[in-house]
């Protein structure tokens, strides 16, 4: 591992979406000192659906980080009834967004504090805090970014492709509608600035609707690229497949190859290192940012802990790598 | 009985607030041939919260006349989870309202139609119909009504007043907000001018409150006065106590003596008939209208249904008695 000199550094930043990224997030939470991680969250899937705010990234890494994601959907919590949603559908109701009754208390609860004048970001962090979540977790931005997906049927908007339309339609591209007039959360800018920085990881989530929207904001993408802190993307590519989620299909219809060294490729100037699974060590040789080769696979928290370590581990010896140069 | 002539009219309409109202529309839905009942119901108590438009006396009609009102609490449904108010406490949101989770669902359907642009006494009909109630329930009127109490605390909105402050402020008044301006639904009026209108029922609820609201509304008012049907009241008052509900302690507040003749006073030159507990039967010549005393205390579902069929054939006499006058 060579001469670390990163002890003096402290925090990280990790920008995630959905499953995958709070998994990794779980991993970091854990092997970092206490208030030492800090999470970005996509809110380009956002929505607005009965009058409520529904942020299905930020409480994926809610449930997540506070211990009680539902391992089996994905999205939503373990603690789960489905009363509301039942009783809904025999009302005739829109039940294509399934809603659960613990989780709809947070949405109710999330509507009427922005309702009330309350920013995205206070309200997150004070549910966060509520729920038992000791890391920080951050909204990309207070402002509206939404996303809308360009296909075959025409432009759809994010939750109408990806739930209702089971991302059937062939993806063309991606519209983050608001994203050039909005700011990043001021803290996010300032975590990228900050001297104790110790590495950006942007998470094993999709690279176009997850990670995508947040550096379709300018004045992240820009803070994120003059970071002097390594900035370490991992595949959520692994032997060709998405774990879970529509990416390999997007970058099939999108006319890119489906590995993880397109991944690499589409981060192109903006990593200092790419994590890629041990099933991937081939495409080393085409990635052309440091590889750091881990199995990527996280089945259980301890799963989530190692690659959590491994990432770290690997931005401090690119840390050290560079002072020595 | 003497002569009847009422076997040729069919249709009773009804009005109801709370649980002593629903109880007897449901026995007036079952001994009645189908069709032949129409309730109306309060929208005096009808509040936002949340964002929801919740309509407490045309749920728990709904609920009483679909079969799944909950005995216990006299609102909501039998079948109730609470997953998301426990999740919402969890979260610090307002618990002074109890939703259940399958109750949610029927306020947000409501409001979800409402904001499309649908008038509530449609929606009502909807709900009712999709839950498998038979007889119809109109909302007393479309417009907006607020019932307001004039209390010793202040002016409070009904169900701060209700609910969160449990009816314990002293009452001299109550102010029916939006009630000048109101139309009734228009079915109501017609309803009453009906020739093959058999009876009206004020059901046994809070003259104040639950009657009073629709009272409030002129065109209902004067329908009501003007109608050709017997127009008949169950007492709420019995031997000096409501079953339930505010009544006794609101006529005392007021200043009226606490028992079944105040309340017949009440609605001095609005019935023709008044129905008052066996209990009460020494009250009867202090009433000036002809008086019907029957067991008014509805435990079971065959209770409900015979003092229906009281109702229905203390009408049919009054009719009968009229004709040969």
């Amino acid at each position: 591992m060579g001469q670390r000199k990163s002890g003096i550094r402290r925090n990280v930043l990790a920008l995630s979406g959905g499953v995958g990224g709070a998994k990794l997030a779980c991993g970091l939470a854990r092997v970092l000192p206490p208030g030492a991680l800090t999470t970005v969250a996509n809110t380009g899937d956002d929505f607005e659906h009965f009058g409520l705010h529904i942020s299905p990234d930020i409480d994926t890494l809610t449930y997540a980080l506070a211990g009680f994601q539902n391992e089996q959907t994905g999205w939503g919590r373990s603690d789960e009834t489905w009363s509301f949603m039942t009783a809904l559908g025999e009302l005739g109701g829109e039940t294509w967004f399934k809603l659960g009754d613990r989780d709809l208390a947070l949405h109710l609860e999330r509507t009427r504090r922005l309702n009330s004048g309350q920013r995205l970001s206070q309200v997150t962090s004070d549910i966060a805090r509520l729920l038992g979540v000791s890391s920080r977790i951050l909204p990309m931005t207070d402002d509206r970014v939404r996303t809308q997906v360009v296909t075959e049927d025409g432009v759809l908007e994010f939750q109408r492709y990806f739930v209702e339309a089971q991302c059937l339609p062939k993806v063309s591209g991606f519209i983050f509608d608001g994203a050039d007039q909005a700011h990043p959360h001021p803290d996010i800018v300032a975590a990228m600035k900050d001297p104790d920085l110790r590495a950006i990881v942007l998470c094993p989530s999709n690279p176009f609707i997850s990670i995508g929207p947040m550096l379709a904001i300018a004045g992240l993408r820009s803070a994120l690229a003059s970071s002097e802190a390594p900035v370490i993307a991992v595949s959520p590519i692994i032997g060709g497949h998405a774990v879970k989620g529509p990416t390999a299909k997007m970058m099939k219809e999108l006319g890119l190859q489906v590995d993880a060294a397109a991944v690499a490729a589409h981060y192109h100037g903006l990593i200092d290192g790419f994590v890629i699974d041990t099933v991937d060590a081939s495409l080393a040789n085409r990635i052309e940012v440091p590889v750091d080769v881990q199995p990527t696979i996280m089945r259980d928290q301890a799963d989530r802990e190692k690659l959590a370590r491994a990432v770290i581990d690997f931005a401090d010896r690119l840390t050290s790598t560079d002072k020595r140069a």
